[in-house]
């Protein structure tokens, strides 16, 4: 095998951290399992859907305009190169899958075009080239020039990585080169109001060995927190300069912002082992994780900045969980895997990747959410861009779609790693993965129907006697699995979160390991005030809620509630064939509530009549007619 | 007695409606009651600093620009005039309890400037003379032209009613004619982002009798929900422009833009005797107060756009709840209840009154709430502008304090009406009131610590031995009360919500009216997800709170809890001065919450120790030390 093409996050031989990417081109996800039909579907449909939205929103014309070639009037928001390149990055990545003559035409003439809008010493970006050239590098605080080039930065090493694209890369270190003497260490002080750029800068690094990158990015860490951005309409903490990165005790502001920074935190930490500065990561997720993350995985509460909330305060209505955030929670937590081997960052990710990110796009592959909330109301009016009651076709900031692109289809990549032990499985798809072992290579096949069933087949061979361990995850969710190894059960230590098989695999063997997938009624913590009195159904990794569309005519969402003494079982539904596993549950609705907002509580009593309730995936929610949706369920009153 | 001062509505005599305005003049607050105190604080305090506030933040100076007798820039927001004309108003209210030099020369002054400022052709706004001349009734959807020029109105109204100033209402006239000449019935097609003109329109007709101001109003409402002012960045419901206003179903968008249109909407159905627009406000009414209003009476659930949430959509804790939106709910109100006579309106502005706008201004006169939450979380990060942890001394939107200036000025003509049958007593403080009776004058003198104590004793004499009526409010909050004559328990009919005394009252009569006023468990709706599994306390008309301030050291606000089972009771604490009348109640804490944010719910269970509380009204919130604060509290589990 080769690892010329290693995966979206490779971290250098010297950098701190126990385990290692698998190169790209050692997995392949099956088309029939689901993360292999997400990835199939990204290819067959979003990519390039994308890539048409690219021309048909004016986002290409931009740059011809910056080329001359145009001169159309700059279309958009300010940012809109960003887009392009979160197409040509998920183009890149999806052509290492195979040949695609219409993806590579793309890649090659966008290359080219933004060759051209490169101004001489290296700057580039349409809208400061077109609009506000006297603007450059002037308003680091909302320009968001650094956050483009780090999204192209990502494009070239994509690119790179996959063959896809030489040119790119050039045009990718004539900016970045322009960066660190503008901005290095020999430079000017500042930072840019949205990160991308440092965690950007450090895959570039790796990608070429040329230390300046890092050395840029691990200054725009240590230069947050000093005031260089201001406070803004929202407050310093909105673009996380209100302290500086290492001191942080929780995140703060804008999530997505938080998120992109919070990887290029632990970027730098391993590449430069600084063990303080992964320490503050390590700080900071516990804090997102315990107090301020939505059952499904997704990051902010509110909508008027797109942020952070108090702790605690997770409303499931007004919910902002931008598919963007969720994404950037996904790339953070592995790199916190890579870095300390722990069971809970695989946990998250899983966790995110078949919710909150699952649910921002449509069964069609090209329709999408920005906004992830747990809880559409009867009544809402969902006409607006900001709370849309079904996923729309593109946005006016259309940020979230080009980004689910890239992340589907690099998904095999960061579904195992390897180390010095041997192999680690650390999500479950069907597939094919080979890996790096001691003295040789390992295959794995892996047969599953997994989330929809906790069975997982794989079939492990490898070109050396010597043992090695083959360490699979035992999700956090699991409280029992049995594991059989050529048909015969075999006791399984997980105390850490990986059951570990030490074994020579010279001869084909079969693994059989089962996880128990019961539906659960799962509570949050009494201080989320916002879904007191409520429980969610979920089975193993993913969260399910109640369609109106699986309620009787009439039957407001709202009037329901969930009988917890009632058992919830697992069904297929004959009727219901988008939805492999759907959850039946007993309940209630109270079909004449009081007009009365308020009343004597000693006189709050609701009348309630039995009503059988039908659960699906939240990340399947409104693929049928628009309508409520709730994955918190008030409880029946017992007794 | 005469009726030379009408009060802030004033609706002619061939109006539709059953209740009249008392004159201004008519009713004095004893300093000694709550409103009296607020009324006196207001004078003594918020008005006189609003004044300076006006020169010291450059708002006066943006006006002397205009003039030209200035070259400094424009400071601030671009309806900045408004502030004066909230200020002026107030000043103008203010002037009728009793001459004031200060003021007087603050009123003359301004009036002199706007006489300056204005154009020759009656235009009168600062920002778009200095700044964008160009821009001139062009983008109505934002400019807030309009409504700058109806607080323009409203001021002169209130100066021409309290014979404070005569210049301020030829400006007012000068614009108005100007508006009524591009906008009236001969005009072209246009409304204001921002409703305001509306209501002031109608008051300078009934100030003047000039009918085109009367029907350049009308326009202005029936011109809505024809796509006028567009979408915007939050959609047409955002100014109302969505729906035709005789159409809309329930209350959407800016909360203050939507409770002004209304307070216009039942102006201008009253006198043009349009029963038909009236039944649409009733029918908002009913809309707004059965889904959308908190139990302070605030409005507005979404920071985001400053909006109305979807139907039961009211988190304490993200509530916005704007000072200026409730100000407005008790405009709306009282011209309810003018136009209606039912208790219900009276009731709304004894709550409105009392809990949300009281709670907009610090115990000093001199620091304001923009924004009401009914919970300020632990750990909330309060040093943004948007929900803040205490009261601050501006705004850089400083729209609320003038607003609360000219509504606690003009507060006692809101107590009481009159009609055919004799006088009815709506609002209760200490004080004196003259009112016209069948065939002569009633004069009520009430003494009561209300809302303090239940106990409100009434002298009435009138200068005719003619039978009327005196009605007294019961309130929908009181479900017991007694009644006594001259020492004597009748027997009280209040079936309406109005108790009616008839009989002569030509020798001094003194009726005591006692209202049970017991502490009360309050349960919201269960559609309000938001504060389910919780209780408020309330007591008479207060909604009463928990503060960080009462709770023991090292409390958690969000680990508390209170349990229904033990009484409540009313105390009088010689440690807390502050607070006449605090609650007592039984509760829990939670020492040792589970760090997990998820857990099966089976295994959810809190850990409890015995906690006495200690409730303080909530208007009173955040005058000690800042700290978490909350209206709505859990419920301890029964077992």
């Amino acid at each position: 095998m080769t690892d010329s093409h290693p995966g979206p996050v490779s971290p250098t031989t010297e950098a701190l951290g126990t385990l290692r990417p698998l190169p790209l081109d050692a997995v392949r996800l099956e088309p029939g399992g689901l993360l292999g039909a997400w990835q199939r579907r990204n290819a067959a449909a979003t990519i390039p859907y994308c890539v048409d939205q690219m021309s048909a929103t004016g986002t290409l014309e931009n740059l011809r305009r910056a080329t001359g070639q145009s001169d159309r009037k700059y279309a958009g928001m300010w940012f809109r190169d960003s887009d392009i390149y979160k197409t040509l990055e998920a183009a890149a990545w999806q052509l290492a899958h195979g040949d695609d003559p219409g993806l590579r035409d793309f890649l090659d003439t966008t290359a080219s075009l933004l060759a051209k809008a490169q101004q001489d010493d290296g700057y580039l970006n349409s809208y400061f080239t077109v609009v506000h050239p006297e603007k450059r590098w002037r308003e680091l605080d909302w320009s968001h020039e650094l956050y483009c080039a780090g999204h192209l930065v990502q494009a070239a090493v994509a690119a790179a990585r996959t063959d896809a694209s030489a040119e790119l890369m050039t045009v990718a270190r004539r900016f970045a080169d322009l960066i660190v003497e503008r901005f290095g260490p020999d430079g000017t002080d500042g930072v840019c109001g949205h990160p991308e750029i440092e965690t950007a800068l450090v895959e570039l690094y790796r990608a070429t060995g040329h230390r300046p990158y890092l050395d840029t990015a691990r200054r725009f860490l240590d230069l947050r927190g000093r005031g260089l951005l201001g406070e803004g309409r929202f407050g310093a903490a909105y673009h996380q300069d209100h302290v500086p990165v290492r001191e942080a005790e929780e995140v703060a502001g804008h999530a997505v912002r938080q998120l992109y920074l919070l990887a290029g935190m632990v970027d730098v930490a391993v590449e430069t082992r600084d063990t303080a500065l992964l320490d503050a990561a390590k700080r900071l997720w516990d804090s997102a994780f315990r107090t301020k993350t939505y059952l499904t995985g997704a990051h902010g509460s509110r909508h008027r900045d797109e942020a952070y909330g108090d702790p605690y305060e997770l409303p499931p209505d007004r919910a902002y969980a931008e598919t963007c955030a969720s994404i950037a929670s996904f790339h953070w937590s592995w790199r916190m895997l890579l870095a300390t081997g722990e069971r809970r960052y695989a946990d998250e990710m899983e966790r995110v990747l078949h919710n909150a990110i699952a649910a921002g796009i449509a069964a069609d592959g090209r329709h999408f959410f920005y906004s992830n909330p747990l809880h559409l109301r009867t009544g809402h009016d969902g006409s607006d861009e900001d709370a849309p009651s079904q996923r729309l076709s593109w946005y006016s900031c259309p940020c979230c779609p080009p980004n689910l692109a890239r992340l589907m289809a690099s998904l095999h990549g960061y579904l195992a790693t390897a180390d010095d032990d041997g192999l680690r499985v650390h999500l479950y798809g069907a597939g094919i993965l080979r890996s790096p072992v001691p003295d040789g290579e390992a295959e794995v096949t892996t047969r599953t129907a997994y989330p929809w069933d906790g069975r997982i087949e794989l079939t492990v061979t490898a070109t050396t006697a010597r043992p090695w361990t083959l360490a699979l995850r035992i999700p956090g969710w699991c409280g029992r699995f049995t594991v059989e190894v050529d048909g015969t059960t075999v006791a399984g230590d997980a105390e850490d979160g990986y059951l570990r098989l030490t074994r020579s695999w010279d001869t084909p063997t079969v693994i059989v390991l089962d996880l128990d997938m019961p539906a659960r009624l799962v509570s949050a913590h009494p201080r989320v005030d916002a879904v007191r009195g409520c429980v969610a159904l979920t089975r193993g990794p993913l969260v399910y809620c109640l369609e109106q569309a699986d309620l009787p005519d009439g039957t407001v969402l709202e009037d329901v509630r969930l009988d917890a003494s009632a058992p919830v079982r697992a069904v297929e539904r004959a009727d219901l064939p988008d939805f492999p596993v759907a959850l039946a549950a007993g309940g209630t609705v109270d079909r004449s509530p009081s007009p009365e907002p308020y009343r004597d509580h000693a006189a709050a009593e609701d009348a309630a009549e039995p009503l059988p309730l039908t659960a699906v995936p939240y990340f399947l929610w409104a693929n049928r007619t628009p309508g409520p949706m709730r994955v918190w369920i008030p409880l029946a009153a017992t007794g």
